[in-house]
C-alpha cells in the first residue's frame, strides 16, 4: 500500500450508519495505490508493478460484464465495503481492472505513487459521470459541491472544454477551485435560489453558451445540494447524481418531462476508463497536489474526526507508517 | 378536423390550474387528425392530404432543431397550449412535421381518420420514450398507469419484444390491458409495495428475464404512481417520466447513484418518429379501437366532466358535429 484516500463514503460508513456489505470488522478505504508484492501463479505479470486499484472492481467475466455493464456486476468488489479496504499496509485484490502507473511519468508530474490513490473514485467516478453525460467543448457545466469529488469534476469538465460554474456553501472551497477550472463560483448560502439560477443564466449569456442542455453534476452528497442541482435543471439538461446521501428530497419529478431532461446515476467507474483519467493527471491537465495531503496511517482516528468536522480543506491520503 | 383526442393534459389545464402558454381564451386539444383544406402558397403539396398534426410542432430550422433537439425547440407550438387547439372544426398549423395518413391502409386496418388522432401524443409520446429507453427484445418493462398513454406504452413495448408488467389501481384498466400486451397485471392498491416489487421479481425469474436493467414507464401522472415507479428502480434500471403532475414526491435521489440507474424525461415526440409509430397502428400491432370512443364535439363539456370523474374507460375523441 502506497496510500489510501479518505472519502466521504468512508465517513458515511463510520459515522452515519451506512451499512457495509461485508460484515464488520472491516478495514475501510477504497482509494488505493501501491506496488504489487505478491501474485497468484496466473497473474505474475503484475509482480512489482505500481498500480491503482479501482474503487469498484467488477468480476470481468459475468453476463453483465460481457455487455459492458461493469457498474452493476453483481460480483463486483469494493475495497472497504465488500472486501478488506486500504487503510492498512497490505491488501489482497483481484488482478482484473488494475491500472498500471508509469513511475517515470509520475516523477515528471512531480507526484508520488500515494498521491494518485485518489484517482480511484475521487477522479475516476466523476470522469465516468462526465463521459456518460456527453459533455463536449463549449458546454455549460455546473458542479454543485466542490469538495473532493466535486473539485475534480470541475477540473475534468474544464479540461474537456466545458465552461464550469462551481456552487458550494463553503467560500474556502470556492476560492480554491476558482484557480482550477471554475470560471464562475457561486455561494449557495449567500445567494437566494432565484439569484443563483439567474447568475448561471447570465454567465451562459455573457460567455455565448447555450442556456439549454446544461450539464449539472451533484457532488455534494447532501439533500440541500441535490435540491439546488435539481432546481437548476432546465430544457434538455443532464443532471448527474455523483454524490451519495441517505436523505430524501422532495422534488417535482415531472419537471424532467416538461424540460425533456434526464438524471443519470453514476456508480464508480469502469476499469477501462482509468487509464484515460490517469492520463489527465499525468499530463497535468488535472492538478492533484493542491487538493491532497498525506498523513500517517497511525493518525487515522484523528484524520477521520478532522474530516468529519469539516476541518480539512484537502483530501487526506493515509500512508502506511513505514512509508510516511 | 376529423377528430381530436381528450388527454389528461387538457384536464390539467381545465381543472387543475396548469397554465397554458398562450393566454386564455384558448381552444384546447392537441391530438389532431384531419384533412388539409387550405394551404399557404409554398405548401400546396399538402392540399387535400389526410394528416396527423404532431402534438408538439418544432419550428424545424432553429439551432436546436438542426441538432435534432426538437423536443426543446424554443419556438415549438403545441396546439391547445401555444396556439389554438383541436376542439373545433378547423385549425391552422405549420406544415412542418405533419404526418401523412394513407387512406387505403387506414381502411385496411378498419380505422377512420378520426381514430388516429390519438397517435399524436397518446401513441407517439410513449413511442419516443420507448425508443429513447433503448428497450429491446426480451427486456423487462413495467408500465405504471395504464390509462390512455400507459395502455399504448404497454402495446408498444410488447410489440417491440419486451415482456410487460402493467401496474394500476383500477382493476378495469388492468383487465383490459391484459388482452393487449400486458403479460402480468398488478393492482397497486391491493398489493403492498413489497409484494408488488416481489411480484415483478418473480415474474422476471419465471420468464427467464434479467432482473437488472428493467425499463419502467411512469404514465399515471400521479405522485403515487411516480413513487411506485421510482420504488421499482433497481440496478441499471431506466425510468421514463412520461406522465405529468404538478405534485412533488419525496424520494431518495442517491438511489440512482447506488443502482447506476437513470431517469429520462420525455416531452412529446419528434415528427420524424411519427410515421414509424403510425405504422405500428396501421399494421395492427397496436390496437386503437378498444381504447377510443368517438363523441360529438358539441358534447365536450359533458365528456370533460365524465373523463375528469374517471367515468370513461376509453379515450374520448371529439368529432366535429357535421362529421359525427
Amino acid at each position: 500500500m502506497a496510500g489510501c484516500g479518505v472519502c466521504h463514503t468512508d465517513l458515511g460508513y463510520f459515522y452515519d450508519d451506512v451499512p457495509t456489505r461485508h460484515a464488520l470488522p472491516l478495514a475501510l478505504g477504497h482509494e488505493i495505490s501501491g506496488r504489487v508484492v505478491r501474485t497468484a501463479d496466473d497473474t505474475t505479470e503484475w509482480r512489482d508493478k505500481t498500480v491503482i486499484v479501482p474503487a469498484v472492481i467488477p468480476c470481468g467475466h459475468c453476463e453483465l460484464c460481457s455487455r459492458g455493464r461493469y457498474a452493476i456486476c453483481a460480483k463486483q468488489k469494493m475495497p472497504g465495503n465488500d472486501i478488506q479496504g486500504g487503510f492498512g499496509t497490505h491488501i489482497r485484490v483481484p488482478a482484473f481492472g488494475l491500472c498500471p502507473v508509469d513511475g517515470s511519468r509520475l516523477d515528471d508530474a512531480g507526484l508520488e505513487l500515494a498521491d494518485v490513490s485518489v484517482v480511484a473514485d475521487a477522479v475516476t467516478t466523476p470522469y465516468q459521470a462526465v463521459a456518460r453525460s456527453g459533455l463536449a467543448e463549449g458546454d455549460l457545466a455546473v458542479v454543485v459541491g466542490v469538495g473532493g469529488v466535486g473539485g475534480y469534476t470541475v477540473q475534468i469538465a474544464s479540461a474537456l472544454g466545458a465552461k464550469v460554474v462551481a456552487v458550494d456553501v463553503d467560500p474556502g472551497k470556492l476560492d480554491i477551485i476558482s484557480g482550477y477550472g471554475a470560471a464562475l463560483t457561486l455561494n449557495a448560502r449567500e445567494l437566494g435560489f432565484r439569484e443563483l439560477k439567474q447568475a448561471v443564466r447570465d454567465f451562459a449569456k455573457e460567455n455565448g453558451l447555450r442556456e439549454t442542455e446544461s450539464i449539472i453534476f451533484e457532488c455534494s452528497g447532501t439533500a440541500a445540494g441535490q435540491l439546488t442541482a435539481y432546481g437548476l435543471v432546465t430544457f434538455g439538461s443532464t443532471m448527474c447524481v455523483v454524490g451519495f446521501t441517505l436523505d430524501k428530497v422532495e422534488i417535482r419529478l415531472s419537471n424532467l418531462m416538461a424540460f425533456d431532461a434526464r438524471l443519470l446515476g453514476n456508480w464508480g467507474c469502469e476499469p477501462a476508463l482509468y487509464p484515460a483519467a490517469l492520463d489527465l493527471v499525468l499530463n497535468q491537465r488535472i492538478q492533484l497536489l493542491p487538493f491532497v495531503e498525506r498523513r500517517p496511517l497511525a493518525e487515522i482516528n484523528e484524520v477521520f474526526a478532522t474530516v468529519h468536522s469539516g476541518g480539512m480543506r484537502r483530501r487526506a491520503i493515509l500512508v502506511p507508517d513505514a512509508a510516511a
